[in-house]
């Protein structure tokens, strides 16, 4: 049910007859919270300022895979004669790009919309929204009150000190996704997830890529064997990128952009991104003065999600910890679970599993090698890592990568890292093994389909529990 | 170790000093089992007449999926427009396809010849075997004698009576994989797995294709559902098909072929493909003679895949069932152990999965709805279709298709069936949710990442669960 905001008929303010959940925040967290609750039979007000669907599906994970996926049909076509196809890539139509890439978005924001605004258990409520009260949500002047309160606000695009973002030359994300044409040449800043995404996908599609990055190697986060691999796949494929090196400056000129790193080198391009993370969107919304516990802007919380303050949880991008659209949903489903009494298992943050859809993709789920030893101690673990030179359908693709599984010795799988074209898609299985805590042998005694990329995971639990087939032990 | 085959040296006779195993035909099952045996330290003659690696390896799965790639990238060129890409698909390079099939093919040989050439338990004995008593393989007059024997002798492509297989206008799956020109138009007589994979890869490569089926649906041993999303597909390609209509007589014309179905109707084209099935190479192998029980050509075993000889086991294509490498890997590691004594677990046959790769793929494992209705009763089962429609990175993907899942009411799920582009890669998670026995619900709780693929499986246990998210109950 759709509400006009100056609609002041369903606005509840008295917090006995108010709504059950008031979830302040319509993005992938948000809206499964709103949804799941719905199901539970409770009452919710769904409050958004833009439109719903939020970050992931408007300006985030939906549009970049489909800049991605057009650099992927681009490389194909680069390099179809090595496949026996005859196929000449004659250039990006950027206008055409773009209309797939929103005709994409388009449909989902559609579906998604339709089916929160058949939803009778759910208000949206479009509007600014502003914590006011323990129990009560301001709408741009008017109160929406309910028993329970979820802060669902999402995030932004990052700048640092020193960097003037003006949205043509110097640009986050969000602009990127919106460009007309194409830059002949850019400097990413930042070499994490988003970072290495635009590089990946603007490589494919023509622009000469430079990425800048302060920590010593591209996807800091990751395995440093998944790191390694995705480096020397970008240096094959042209994309340069110089790690360890904290930017100084930057500035517009008259052409485009000119960036000084640490040390004193300077680069120039047409367009720099700005890609150093994502803050949690907090500041202006009453989080503070009605005493919600915060570090450095994002909302601490309990392993229940609940804040300091009682009946108000947060969920989502605000909670510290890894950012991404489906953590939000497992929040949001959390937290409507819990405030119907479901007693629902806190989520295990390493359990949710990770995706950079660069090419190649990167994947992994569970602790890698350094945390695993960290946690464990070092005779504790023992890995192994399955070259995927051995499996036949990553040949076909003509892929290089590999599967590396890190386990307790005599226990279950605790990380799966994986690298190669398409290889993302692997996670699932990886998920179900790391969060079921299965043993290698588990795994092992069930023989993979052949001949796919999935084979691998077989192969390498196969190699862990000491029975290699294609692979050495 | 390689042995030339007129070395009598290394051949030993004596039952009591003989090999502990003596393994005839080096195929998926053949080369699984000695490897595996090796490992348990048993020594191993590995005996073949043709090259290691068997079927699979040489002219089934690998050389297939090549094939099939070779078509993605034609069709993603053809469809580049779509995504804002600029290509042209200008022809088809024959001898280009070829070689890149075949130079997919030479690595993953000389990876595994390497491998078993090097493994020092393993005798690779080469010439033509026949089991000329209980413990003893004749090869090529030579006597080699075991503990135990594994009869592996693979299977071949079957043709019908009244057809003429020629290798040039009429031919079977083995001839066409080595053409050196495609045929304008082709008829595949039969709509299995084989003939719906050439017909898939063939229209991708420009070829006029008809598929004659006499089942009434294409992929008669999927569930009813996904043949339906199959042929539906297939339609919208342009890919023809007559099911329901066995074929009455075919002859080879001046310029191509003529088919004759029931019914009357004659259908022609440059060349028929023979795609009825594999048949068990078993005939002149001495089995019959020395008593092996066997069926139609098969070679019945145990549930530990012994046959009715004392330690004379069969494993692979020869044993009823679904004809498939990696069945093949899991029969040979299991006789390999159980051998050794390691007691391993029987392998169930719904538990192995099955892919069609085909554009669309089509996937599953377990049961399909009519055999878990037949198995549990109509009442107690469940089912849910998840539509890729509502799927994110299938909508980037522009593939349509579903996640089908068969469960017993508050129990475990017995079958995932998927058909979508690229969706075989799903069927490990599908594996380990059949085999590990896993309910919806334990499913449901792992939210997916967004967006793939992968999380259309998510979304369907979470459907099923009684708690969709993106999708309605």
């Amino acid at each position: 049910m759709t509400v006009d905001k100056n609609d002041m008929g369903v606005f509840v303010s008295d917090p006995n007859t108010g709504y059950d959940v008031v979830i302040l925040g319509s993005g992938s967290a948000g809206y499964a919270c709103a949804l799941r609750a719905a199901q539970l039979d409770l009452t919710v007000a769904l409050i958004e300022k833009d439109k719903l669907g939020g970050t992931c599906l408007h300006t985030g994970c939906i549009p970049t895979k489909a800049l991605l996926h057009a650099g992927e049909v681009a490389d194909s076509a680069r390099e179809s004669a090595q496949f026996g196809v005859k196929a000449e890539l004659t250039g990006i139509d950027m206008a055409g790009v773009n209309s797939y890439k929103d005709g994409v978005v388009a449909k989902l924001y559609k579906g998604l919309s339709g089916m929160i605004n058949a939803n009778k258990a759910i208000t949206v409520i479009e509007g600014t929204g502003k914590l006011v009260g323990p129990n009560t949500i301001d709408v741009d002047g008017k109160q929406v009150t309910g028993r329970n309160i979820v802060l669902a606000t999402g995030s932004y695009a990052k700048s640092l000190p020193g960097i003037d973002v003006d949205g043509k030359r110097i640009v986050t994300s969000e602009h990127a996704l919106k460009l007309d044409a194409l830059p002949e040449s850019a400097i990413v800043l930042g070499g994490g997830v988003i970072g290495a995404e635009f590089a990946s996908a603007w490589k494919s599609l023509g622009v000469d890529v430079t990425i800048v990055e302060a920590l010593p190697r591209l996807l800091a986060a990751e395995d440093a064997d998944s790191s390694k691999m995705l480096e020397r796949a970008f240096r094959k494929r042209g994309i340069k990128f110089k790690t360890g090196k904290p930017f100084e400056s930057v500035k517009a000129t008259d052409t485009g952009v000119s960036l000084t790193i640490a040390g004193g080198d300077t680069l120039e391009a047409d367009l720099l991104l700005v890609a150093v993370g994502r803050g949690p969107s907090t500041s202006g919304m009453g989080y503070e003065e009605q005493g919600v516990k915060m570090d450095r802007g994002f909302v601490l919380t309990d392993e229940y999600l609940q804040t300091n303050l009682p009946n108000v949880y947060a969920v989502g991008d605000i909670v510290p910890g890894v950012q991404l659209a489906h953590r939000g949903f497992g929040h949001g489903i959390f937290v409507a679970e819990h405030i119907a009494g479901l007693n629902p298992t806190p989520i295990d943050e390493a359990g949710i599993p990770r995706v950079t859809y660069t090419e190649p993709e990167v994947a992994s789920v569970g602790l890698n090698e350094d945390k695993a030893r960290e946690k464990y101690g070092d005779d504790a673990i023992k890995t192994y890592n399955y070259n995927l030179a051995g499996n036949g359908k990553s040949n076909i693709l003509k892929t290089q990568g590999f599967v590396k599984l890190v386990s307790v010795k005599d226990g279950p799988v605790v990380g799966v890292h994986m690298v190669g074209s398409r290889m993302g898609e692997q996670i699932g299985e990886g998920q179900l093994i790391y969060n079921w805590e299965a043993f290698p042998s588990d795994v092992a005694q069930l023989i993979h389909m052949h001949p796919t990329q999935n084979e691998a995971l077989g192969e390498a639990h196969l190699a862990l529990a000491g029975k290699p087939l294609h692979a050495h032990a």
